[in-house]
């Protein structure tokens, strides 16, 4: 009943694919969020080394971040556009951007791999006696050799380098909705491709089998990739939720769990599925009744000025309350975009504020005996009025899939 | 001719699956290789927080470092085994692996996020008063926030942290034959899936369109992930070689080029192909034949004792012979393994001497025209008498295809 309220956004809507990219429109307004946000904490330029970050006030999309060897930096002054400090690889695809000032050296090129550029960028900047803003803090960090770090730091020796992890965490923890359509739309291709799953797994197939098939049925969705997808089959529940998949059969009575962060232009979905091969029993049943439950009680919970304890309470109590420990995830969900995961936790702990446009993931998990549990995964954005679905949210109860009849 | 006497591995005994994992024996080996590294340089233990690293000494296999909430550590002490100071979430995956002292902590939490934990455990394996190893150097990362770093040092007060780079990139760059069969595996797949992506481009195609085919013919081949396709299509050539695909269309004239890092068991292939759509200008076709040249003259060099820059001067010197400038990569080549991209790089600048059982790639690009180019790349592995190709080598000729007949 906590659930009977809320709009289901995917169909229909999040199957027609929004527009790729933002406007230069939302890019300034990032900087100029970020710059007010600088001016109160006293930060004269921010370094950012971090494939999100980078992405976030340029819209520099590529994989080639995959490769370790180069380092990336994006500087956002205290008025003006940001500036990139890249390797001459990168040049034409910045280029392509809204940033203007790209800058670029032949990387590799390990004894100064951009150093003494960045510190001039620095310098340039207005901070080179200034407080120059990195990312410290928790879920955070420095993309870059630690010995170069050292080489920089000697480079401005008048400046101080400070934590902006609260400035980046503050702007990127709030989704505009052009951000939120791409999440609501690789969310719904991931609903499709978990429904049509259900209807393709089969007795003896192996699990290596059943990730290479739901990996393969998301790209033919339209994901653009499935940088994530994570899973176990075991009787009853499984205990270890962040597996790649074993030869191991599905067999009757298992517990099959698939857990996918697909991708669509840079955002991802982070959400769950289980299905009962076979045959279902009561104590997994009886699991998953109170997961979803848990999931009604935190959808209940979720509006804003509520807190992500309050998520976390509502679910833990539920879980509780139906007699069950909870997993080993350490929380009960998340913060959802450009990353699998993101500021902030659902914890006991964490006394962040919900505010409309906050994309989290609701994510209760629970112990059904030592060494077997069961997680559950939604995923929503906050609205004025309460949650509002992303993913198509599972059935009410653990659905039979590959029975013999 | 230079390279008429390679053998190619891919054919037929490549596309059989080597085994998953490894050995305990080679976990041992490799850990003895590092205490031995670690003893000549007087470090006490290694402490690594890269997916690379903690999966090299201990087999811990997932996709859950995606999600940037939670530091992982392991320690390296100067004998025994490795201890891991881990997650919660990661213990039971962990306890699967050959490491028998698992020890963790509720992660996220923020105000401890295993920092007490690790320090008490630096002390512990003897170097609370020692020289702790961290990488430190060219292409390496530190995988923990750098508040927590700052904490760590101050738990640990009067121990020494130094650069521990060398010991790792002596390691790495030479992989065991193990190691060596993952790698021929999927190079094997990969060239599979090329020459099938061949004959099913077609004119009017939108690059997007191509590379969801060929993610999906590489799974479909047996790669166990995509997590590195880039490439391009353009009139005669292309200038940038790290994009995402557009919504273009393929057109006549066109050279299209796809550069793909896929994955066995953990495993990297990475190289490209270039297809020229429907027809090929003369001055494509003299491009390519020139980079095939290279090519041949980067195998001819390629054998222990000879150096990276060897291989970047042979190639280059084919390119600049034929009137080309080389292309705006940096580097003519580079490591393969575990990463996409690892250690060393075929630069002038790079003397690393070549090892029987290092993998490289040889990646000759040059520039066309301003804003036009064109690159090659193929995998192998260096063997006592010379090199052994693990691509399926790229035909000799520009290769046309989406022929009008």
């Amino acid at each position: 009943m906590a659930a009977s309220g809320l709009v289901h956004l995917v169909t229909g809507l999040a199957n027609r694919e929004p527009p790729r990219g933002f406007s230069d429109a939302e890019y300034e307004s990032r900087v100029t969020r970020a710059q007010e946000l600088m001016a109160a904490r006293d930060i004269d330029v921010l370094l950012l080394t971090t494939e999100p970050e980078v992405r976030y006030f340029s819209g520099f999309l590529t994989q080639f971040w995959q490769s370790p060897t180069r380092p990336w930096f994006l500087l956002v002054p205290a008025s003006g556009k940001p500036v990139a400090v890249i390797p001459e690889i990168g040049a034409p695809l910045m280029a392509r951007t809204w940033i203007d000032d790209v800058r670029s050296w032949p990387a590799p090129r390990p004894d100064d791999d951009g150093v003494s550029l960045l510190a001039e960028t620095v310098a340039e900047l207005g901070a080179a006696s200034g407080r120059v803003g990195v990312l410290m803090g928790p879920e955070t960090l420095l993309r870059m050799p630690l010995a170069d770090y050292a080489r920089l730091q000697g480079a401005v020796p008048h400046a101080t380098f400070c934590d902006a992890t609260d400035v980046l965490r503050t702007l990127r923890m709030v989704k505009s909705e052009a951000e939120i359509a791409k999440i609501a739309h690789v969310c719904g291709l991931a609903s499709d491709a978990f429904e049509a799953l259900g209807t393709r797994v089969e007795v003896g197939q192996s699990l290596r089998e059943v990730f290479r098939t739901f990996r393969i049925a998301l790209l033919e969705a339209g994901a653009d990739d499935v940088p994530y997808l994570v899973g176990a089959s075991a009787r009853g529940g499984y205990a270890d939720v962040i597996s790649p998949p074993g030869d191991n059969p599905l067999e009757p009575g298992d517990v099959l769990m698939l857990d996918t962060g697909a991708l669509h232009d840079g955002y991802h979905c982070d959400f769950d599925r289980n299905f009962a091969i076979g045959q279902a029993d009561d104590d997994a049943r009886r699991a998953y009744a109170t997961l979803y439950a848990a999931t009604d009680a935190g959808l209940a919970a979720c509006r804003p000025g509520a807190t992500c304890a309050d998520l976390y309470h509502a679910m833990r109590d539920t879980i509780a309350k139906n007699g069950y420990p909870v997993g080993n995830v350490g929380r009960l969900g998340h913060g959802l975009g450009m990353q699998l995961t993101e500021w902030p936790s659902n914890t006991a702990s964490d006394t962040t504020e919900l505010v409309a446009g906050m994309v989290l993931t609701l994510e209760p998990g629970l112990e059904i005996a030592p060494g077997r549990g069961m997680v559950h995964e939604e995923n929503l954005v906050v609205r004025e009025d309460g949650p509002q679905l992303l993913s198509r949210r599972a059935p009410p109860e653990l659905p039979v899939v590959a029975g013999q009849g």
